[in-house]
């Protein structure tokens, strides 16, 4: 469905233990299912190893945007679809996350948008060394989102 | 120091199990840190009897804004500053999150901004009761935030 | 390396939200990780749509024991190593956890051992129907856990 | 109602994102209920000072028992009771779980018995300074579990 080359694509089923009791994912979660997306996307473009605690790199999360549309409800197989954007000393991510199912495909639940520092060795803000902020540029960075469906 | 009657204040520690490997309380804990203050607030306004599982009412969280501006430790003294305001079917909340230490007082930890839809006892939007919407009404809403501390 | 066809596997990485400030998986995350092996087992025998919400069947932990021996750490790969047991309306699960790395194979990181009292619609202790039964009955209980490795 | 001096209690809420899909406290919260326990333990104690990142010791579990008898709920009162005991370098501490109300006093949840090994700035088992042990012993252990109840 989704055409966008550029869009990293991760995939996880909702737990059982990120349920309230509302009887849906607690928003909370949402949280946690985009910093995994984000490490997925450093493992996919295989540059994890530059990750603390392998790497000497690490990102504080300094801002964070959510909207919340449809509850994932156990036991729901997600996707997380995540664009990166290199602004200097920071990076930018923004997810959509869909439940996926054999009948309606991709049903959008969330959007998500997050800027992070990279931090160095010592824990200050640090550059990034190029075979990181190369890879979050390739990723690019398109008008709209979430992306449109076809 | 905060001098605006109408900011409710909630405290706790943080806890061990909320830390990260980087040693700092993990981002996806202020959200429960804000909740844990919206009930709070419910509890000291005596109207926290209306909300689920003992009354019918309860609250979806439909868009969620945090900005991080120092990080949390363990086992840190915290105090969340928190304003609502009720908008129809809509309750919006404001937080503010410090560290109090005896000698610097409190430290801005960081910010963040809610906006929940009211839901019915049969999980459909619902108008809340006039008890609930007075309660947010009389909390007010100032122009800046956080608060100016003097 | 392990023999026993009839103990399910599990797999899934150490995600970052689940460390603590001494830089490894915090001790609660493993009551979590078995909890997702137990989900995936009943998936993989295709019994998952009996629980609840699509089914009429839950599950409450009335026991849990778990033991560690070595701190699992962010970015690891993980296995959870599953045998179930029915005893009546009661299911015990047994747990190994490894960490599996390509230099050394799998390493035993803990083990637990939990005892769920099967539940019916109306929250009361039920008895399990035999497609349920059958399967833990299936899955065998071997002599000693957790399995030697060859 | 508990007469014995040698008990610490903790107190605290259920807050409802530690509610699950039942209703109920998830199971794996109860884990992070007597890590909390622990903590206000070694405050009240006035140790916490020596506790890791502001002193060099830390604990690391490595062992852990627990009996859910009933299930805990939002909003409930909870009360952990708490008993310590030094035991070489390891600390063993065990745990009840109440809810409080003002009709039923205290109603047991769960039992709770954890070992733990003293870890030093290195992170490495060490022995635990005079202050920490005293307090350990000083505690007691009593010999049954949970407390008979007036």
């Amino acid at each position: 469905l989704i055409e966008d080359v550029k869009t990293h694509i991760f995939k996880r089923v909702v737990n059982y233990h990120e349920t309230d009791a509302m009887g849906i994912v607690h928003h909370s979660n949402h949280i946690k299912y985009f910093e995994e997306a984000r490490v997925d996307f450093l493992r996919a473009k295989d540059i994890l190893h530059e990750h603390s605690p392998q790497g000497p790199y690490s990102f504080a999360v300094i801002r964070l945007q959510t909207e919340y549309r449809k509850p994932a409800r156990f036991p729901d197989q997600l996707e997380v679809h995540l664009q990166a954007h290199s602004e200097g000393v920071r990076v930018r991510f923004r997810y959509a996350l869909y439940r996926s199912t054999v009948d309606h495909g991709l049903e959008l639940l969330a959007t998500g948008d997050t800027e992070l520092a990279a931090l160095g060795p010592n824990g200050k803000v640090a550059r990034l060394p190029q075979s990181m902020t190369e890879i979050f540029t390739q990723t690019g960075w398109q008008g709209s989102w979430p992306p449109p469906q076809s």
